[in-house]
């Protein structure tokens, strides 16, 4: 059952194609002064993490996305690999530095222009000049285009003038702003000869050089969080702050002297999207910081699981580690597999990534998949992260719950990725209606005979589901599955069929029930989409899960170890089973799955997570990170230490004869034969 | 759709038979000082804390529990209500005082004598005498039985002597240990006269009255935790400490002064699960704090989200609320439906529990109950509380994580919950155990024709579950559910019978699955359990579910007024399919569930939200709390108040017309119609 891996082998598996800077990212961790200690106060542990971040800026990794006229290697990816891995330092210093060298560094590359670039990119990218990013507001988080904060243009002194017209418009949550920034990339509306030009980026001075206000501005300090204690986030309010015409980050939107507007795309929405679009890297990244933070929460829980004994089970001497349970394999093990199939999928984000923003394939399909994708992934991966860790702390118990154990600070660091940089909610729904429309245009481009063919599912499918012939359904479905019914359920074609049947299913359904939507008032046709809401955020989940599967899969095939390609097979076959479990319900009423295979099921995935639980130190190892990355006390071996320890003292207290305990604690064995 | 509801009456039913004290344990709130301010270092919150015990002890509510005879009211469900709103106040005063009065003060009431009465008792629980419950070891917390430290008994002197014999037997994570206690409850193996009669409850002073720790005892503080900042919990270790005979807390063991050993109980493993037993009163409570702290939760969530807009989608002008959206519903409508159920469930878990203490009703039989209700409740309460708050957090969005808001606060505090006092999974197990021991017993008491019926039904269980034949199942099982077949599926019956069909038939195999094991080695017996852990914790979890969902049900039909009859069932309907959503593939596997009535549900359960959502400010109004228990600025009506200012604004601007701001920004309404 046990498979002879090699975890560096794994290792460079999971590492990929920007291992060198993953490497030099997580190398970052071995500085103690990046680390962050919950005794300190807030003031010194923001002062320790901008030191970290500027240790961050002296390894070079902001540069190397600068374009080469600038010094760097328009090496986006390699950038971001590296970044992601700084969690492993802290969460903090990687938000922290995300907001200054991914947002604040971010939009002044994407959206400025080259003379602005020669003024700030550099000091952005090298920590010399500390900004924010200031887009969301008191009253608008998610649907930016509400935003309140203005620019209006005064062409009798060629300036902008910010202003916070209402407390609702207050610039908040703001990184880096209750303390660090000297300034922001603000985001505003931009108002010019009496019209307002819809949301623009300036470059607006904060503070003066040693950290006074600049007149017209107020911060408010947002104190203390759920987490992310070295962040100084803050509000921001603008009274008339003057910018030189100059400012207008205006890769998208000009305005001359004179106050003319300008743009090279002319529909206001598009522009719009475009400039949120360019900042898509905040979302890939988020999708990789999540999926390290996960890693290293499943190398603790994994390494104490391990050794960790409680209870006699099997006889009356030997107590049982906790990985031997079948309820602690299923904790562990499917969320192992799901971590692994996130980081392969997320390389794959990383490489459609890298293809856009180095120009390699800039179309505007890559470009509309990389967004999909980006939003897509990072809501999934940031609430996976959330469950694994939370997991990982209750299997470790009352240990689990102690600072220097690691996971609560994970837990509560990672809590709100699932909020920022778009609402998971939200940016499902997006993907979901962006899965839409690839579908409507599929459809537009189909064959004839492809189209009568799919006319033909489509109306099997909706006769099946509607008309309550479900038993009539069961024999029909078989014709889809033709082939497939005899398949045992760790099949991969039987996964990938079921995975992608219920993923097509759901959208031509939502498409079908959806497409009255074009004829009617916009109140109604808002009615209707909201009655779908549900199900439009179940397709777009249904769309990552098989991505992440197939991602899985694909690993696997190209494989050549016999034994490493075999623990690919189970982890994608416990991640694909996972899923199948999970959505168990829907497979019967579509009729997708036959009973006795479904029977299967919780059988073949116990067996599973026992065969992986065999493996798991290897999986865990193959991750790289050392103590100093997980620094983590009940990971470090002590536990096995003391069970050595009290072993002894029984054996002792045995050959005196003079000490009386019960015989199960007399000879108590402490090696683990799992580890 | 809006029921005429009044939020008091719903309250009253709601706060049930101890109302007086739990509006006392409420308002401990209403006092600043009991507030803790994530501003404040380690020794200044523990020291809040203490005083907030001091006021806590001062109501007198511990003191309810003592008997009559020693001034107090024997009466225990009164003491637990009041006490487990003090986590209005914060869940580190009810965890402290909950150390100092339920489990220190606990102890010696229920494993004392009274002479130990007279000494400790008041003292106990007026706070005079602070203390610890020392009986998790660093090596075994779940385990108690196999604990290390030694109670060895010297007739010579008349006195025990306690010792840690090696580093795994340091008593660990003890409340109350790191600052405060003077003395302590330690669980050790009692040892006479070269005998181990097992683990026993020993009176242990470990300060002296001005903190200095007395000789032979050391202590180590665990410093920072996820949560429970005020709670000061650290190791203890023992080295040759010697306390009185008459330390020996000896209700179910004791030792006369030559050494000889007595109990009233034979059997050493029945009488360790006595002791045990009469500890009860902690789980009781953590099921009810959770609930507390899941409708703080809610309170502030549903609030907010009724005042909360974002983005315009009826029309270009008016921006939804967030309570609008469907998936707002989803989120946390069934959830609100949830906490009522476990609420009114709670209130029969404290009727048992009052009976039993009380002597109401000590019988075995009742006793059994109380501690498997206990178990399985706390273990359901716990984890649903983690879900609550944290849904409610991300329904918050940026703001949700902000400290001042409470929401992280109360989720990093309430963490550690699923954990002490019997970790989850342990519970869930042990209430496993002991429903299939009812189920056997039922077995054995039940007439000839109630066997034969109930062998007919547990065989066509069987036939349908392993011979494949589910299509065929379909038919079968139509005549398990006949007359419910064309219920819709909102019915109370059908949803009763899916929820008690599905424990019966979990029960019913799982009995049929390890009734081998009685005959097996006890290695081959464990394996046998063990590949069936997954299982029998789900069996518990179902147990919880229908008791909860009874609760609801009864509760709906004992109400006068038809409004509230009525909000009452969407409640327990909005639970039960919930529930039978949740478990959709069991239901459809087992062929109990017709497909067509599958179907309707999650269209009823998305319109049952919607319902709730429009009455949902009354079901929070009904948990009683005011601004000082919630303490969250967005739950205060800020938002509401920002918008009209933002509106008088965009309304001003319009006016003057020199303004230009986007149509949808000028007359943007702000009061919601359902608030």
């Amino acid at each position: 059952m046990t498979l002879s891996l090699d975890p560096n082998a794994i290792g460079a598996v999971l590492d990929g194609r920007w291992a060198p800077t993953r490497r030099l990212g997580r190398s970052l961790a071995l500085n103690e002064t990046t680390h962050l200690d919950p005794a300190d106060d807030l003031e010194t542990t923001r002062a320790k993490t901008l030191e970290a971040v500027g240790l961050m800026a002296d390894t070079g990794l902001p540069l190397l996305a600068l374009p080469e006229s600038m010094g760097g290697e328009n090496a986006h990816a390699a950038n971001v690999a590296g970044f992601e891995e700084t969690v492993t330092a802290s969460p903090s210093l990687q938000i922290k530095a995300g907001v200054q060298f991914g947002l604040f560094g971010g939009a002044i590359l994407h959206l400025g222009n080259s003379r602005q670039h020669e003024s700030w990119l550099r000091p952005a990218m090298t920590g010399e000049l500390l900004g924010s990013f200031a887009m969301t507001e008191i009253g608008h988080g998610s649907d930016v285009s509400a935003i309140g904060t203005t620019a209006t243009y005064l062409p009798e002194d060629e300036e902008f003038v910010i202003d916070t017209p209402f407390t609702a418009a207050t610039k908040e949550f703001i990184g880096n702003a209750a303390r660090d920034a000297r300034a922001a990339v603000v985001f505003a509306q931009l108002v010019t000869g009496g019209v307002n030009h819809g949301v623009h980026a300036f470059f607006v001075p904060l503070r003066t050089s040693d950290g006074q206000p600049l007149p017209g501005i107020t911060f408010t300090d947002d104190g203390y969080k759920g987490g992310l204690p070295g962040v100084d986030n803050g509000r921001i309010s603008f009274d008339g702050v003057r910018i030189p015409r100059t400012h207008l980050l205006d890769r998208y939107g000009a305005v001359d002297a004179a106050g003319a507007y300008s743009s090279p795309i002319t529909s206001p929405g598009r522009r719009f999207f475009t400039m949120l679009g360019t900042l898509v890297q905040g979302r890939v990244s988020l999708d990789g910081a999540a999926i390290v933070a996960s890693k290293l929460a499943l190398d603790i829980a994994i390494r104490y699981g391990l050794e960790r004994r409680q209870f006699t089970t099997s006889d009356e001497i030997t107590e049982t580690t906790l990985m031997d349970y079948q309820q602690h394999q299923r904790r562990l093990m499917p969320r192992l597999a799901a971590v692994y199939a996130s980081a392969l999928a997320h390389e794959k984000l990383l490489t459609s990534f890298d293809e856009v923003f180095s120009g390699a394939d800039d179309s505007e399909e890559n470009r509309a998949l990389l967004e999909t994708r980006a939003a897509a992934f990072k809501a999934d991966s940031t609430w996976l992260a959330l469950d694994v860790i939370q997991e990982c702390r209750e299997a470790c118990g009352g240990a689990g719950y102690m600072a220097e154990n690691r996971l609560v600070g994970l837990r509560a660091d990672l809590d709100v990725y699932v909020t920022f940089e778009g609402d998971n909610t939200v940016l499902l729904q997006l993907a979901a209606k962006r899965i839409l429309g690839d579908y409507a245009k599929e459809f537009a481009h189909i064959d004839v005979g492809g189209v009568a063919r799919f006319i033909g599912t489509q109306a099997a499918e909706h006769s099946l589901y509607r008309t309550g012939l479900a038993n009539a359904g069961l024999a029909i479905s078989d014709a889809f599955t033709r082939g497939l019914g005899d398949r045992r359920i760790r099949s991969g074609k039987l996964q990938r069929s079921l995975l992608e049947t219920r993923l097509e299913v759901m959208v031509s359904e939502l498409a079908g029930d959806l497409r009255p939507a074009t004829k009617m008032s916009p109140a109604a046709a808002a009615e209707l989409f909201n009655s779908q809401q549900h199900e439009l955020i179940e397709m777009a989940r249904a769309y990552v899960e098989l991505e992440k599967w197939k991602a899985l899969d694909e690993t696997m095939r190209a494989q050549d170890d016999p034994d490493q390609a075999k623990v690919f097979r189970r982890l994608r076959d416990a991640y694909g089973l996972s899923l199948i479990e999970k959505h168990m319900s829907w497979h019967l009423m579509y009729g997708r799955l036959p009973m006795s295979r479904a029977r299967q099921l919780p059988d073949t995935l116990n067996r599973l997570c026992a065969k992986l639980a065999a493996n798991s130190l290897d999986l865990v190892e193959a991750f790289g990170y050392t103590d100093k990355h997980r620094r983590a006390t009940i990971a470090t071996g002590i536990e096995a230490q003391r069970q050595r320890e009290a072993a002894e003292h029984y054996r002792r207290a045995r050959s005196r004869r003079d000490f009386p305990v019960p015989e199960k604690h007399l000879i108590r064995q402490t090696t683990s034969s799992a580890v």
